[in-house]
């Protein structure tokens, strides 16, 4: 009761929800009406907003992986991470809005801009949550070593420049810009570190960047 | 919190979310407009959807319940079981979008094609997300015995074919089409190997197949 | 994991989603057009939605607290018992459209009817799921003294007949049909047995109704 | 199963289902339609919701932790904890209504007053179920010193007051009326007493408020 266990699970159910709201984007014709065209030219026209629904889905599942990570070394909380942690809710809550108006305003940069700051703005309130825990050993394990916690950062940190990338893409072409930001969850999960956390049975997760599973059979598969 | 628990209640939540926001397919008239007919005909009007409310939330429910029996078995995780997991989710709550053009498009067999691709897609994820942790005892305890493995696959593969059945019969009837939707649920519910993992109270569940708690009186009951 | 609390943990869910998306009956007026009317006259016009969200609200809590009730005697699960649990959480996410009918069509007898026969429903599904559950102490602890389960059955099957009732009085006077519905909780919670499974601190569930904490000095208080 | 858990569980699910659908009320265009106007005009648009959807998640937030706090203290329930508890959900859940009215009636001071007679009932729910919980410790440890149930109950308490000024203040100037809810979770984050349940990691919770982390070295930091 006095660890962060309860804030990880309303987070969980926040992130849980918002990922799920994202099909309210796909919208549906009324059965009261007469459908307003034929099935096949609604599935074209529907393109734009399946893809933002499969973009923001995979993007918010990364920033959950991250939580997950970032959770996974906390031991305990206090008022100022339980706010950053508020922070990060507002920010992931907040992004079924861009992702309409990205489907909505498909060939408006403005609206991939508006996208990618949410994004940056979703990443740099985790890597905040992050630092603040892992500044000084505060709020995470005394004996994670140093090379963890900025295994970790890099990573984060590597949203907001993906983003920033996007943003100067797509000035020079809206759909490649777009495209850029699948490279937040293909650079995420490619990293084997991608694995801590979840790859380790007893609490040995002091290191777990060092056991590669098929590297060290010592490790459980 | 080293074991998949987070995974498996975040998968809950996002399930489970998915499963009520059905609901919004039932229109409900605004009140603050003459409602646009007597309610005994805006009834009978919602009677499709009210069918596509209902077959949907049965399949998830379905799809619940084999997940649920995936996890049974399942002791740990790694980056491509959860990327696997979120692919599964993706196609969970993408459902109410194939859901809702089934009623609006109720004469159309594009609907039934595009509500079976999308239930084929949400068993193939599952099923490769159980032949991956399953596959030389990857991700699960390794006395799971060979045949409750390949029990759980072939129950998990009815349904791809179940839903190329449906989109067969809708090219002759689209009312027989959709119907055999509703052979999913039957068909996996109907199979005593439902139980496992309900009806066992130990850790006992090497082979749940084996023990029928009407025929084995030696089991829980 | 082999228990029913991840059932449980889902049930939960999907009643905490459905009680909460009963707000989305209360519609707002888009910000994006001059708003239809004088904010006053806007708000005695909700008066109709608000009075079905709350009864509706009140209502699924009262379901909610009652599926508690049958979860803190039920040890085990099977596949009859996740049906018929299915069923009654399909009932409950079913009530946000007779809910928003009830508020569209709020002189038609229909709509009441239409009301009380969901709620009937989920009442019955409820029954059926502790009558299964409780039969010959099928899935309930073997100790369970056979007044307690009878007092629960008799608890449960209030709901049906208040609504009968409801329906009765709704052709005499649709406005005291509808008040009738608020007799479920009141007539729930007045009753010192449903203090069930909160007032026992220790697993002495055996006979909770015995239990009072004002008559019964030696309860935990 | 027997402790207030499974109600505390639920009221994280509904309090996080609250605080996520907040961002339905940020329209977003349709896509099967031309949008109504330039992206950058949409945006300016949309800025009050903005502000509602951001005003509401905090004060979501401020109520969520303030219930963290009392689930804290409290170690079993009865049926009036559990009927006081479900106002408080009815209350939360509705916030979404008069948020959406602030944003769509923004030079009315009647959004204004409506808005801050919700959260007067937010808290005043919350305030019962504190002081029904405190009372005599009817259903807190009974080891809590008096101090800390005082400084909980005051803290609760400056949500009324605060609306009731913001009220006031909206008769005056709109704008600076509704600024004042901010002031609701700044006072409740800036005292250190927020932390309690946060900063203790063993069962001492008798008295958090006298455990600063920075004064008192030999609290965990």
């Amino acid at each position: 009761m006095l660890k962060p266990d309860r804030l990880c699970a309303f987070t969980d159910g926040v992130v849980a929800i918002a990922i799920t709201l994202l099909v309210l984007g796909l919208e549906v014709p009324s059965v009261h009406k007469v459908p307003p065209q034929e099935l096949q030219a609604y599935l074209i026209d529907s393109f734009h907003p399946f893809v933002g629904f499969i973009s923001s889905f995979v993007l918010i599942g990364t920033y959950w992986l991250q939580h997950y990570a970032i959770f996974h070394f906390v031991t305990h909380a206090n008022r100022v991470f339980v706010a950053l942690n508020g922070l990060f809710l507002l920010c992931i809550t907040f992004i079924p809005f861009p992702t309409g108006l990205l489907a909505a305003y498909r060939h408006d940069e403005l609206a991939t801009i508006f996208y990618a700051c949410t994004n940056i703005a979703c990443s740099l309130s985790l890597l905040s949550l992050w630092m603040y825990a892992a500044h000084r050993h505060r709020l995470i394990d005394s004996e994670v070593a140093p090379d963890v916690i900025r295994s970790i950062t890099r990573r984060i940190a590597i949203t907001p420049a993906i983003s920033l990338a996007a943003i100067a893409m797509s000035f020079v072409n809206i759909t490649a810009g777009r495209a850029i930001f699948l490279a937040i969850p293909i650079v995420y999960l490619s990293h084997r570190a991608a694995d801590a956390g979840w790859m380790v049975a007893n609490n040995s997760h002091i290191a777990p960047e060092l056991s590669d599973p098929e590297e060290n059979p010592r490790a459980p598969s």
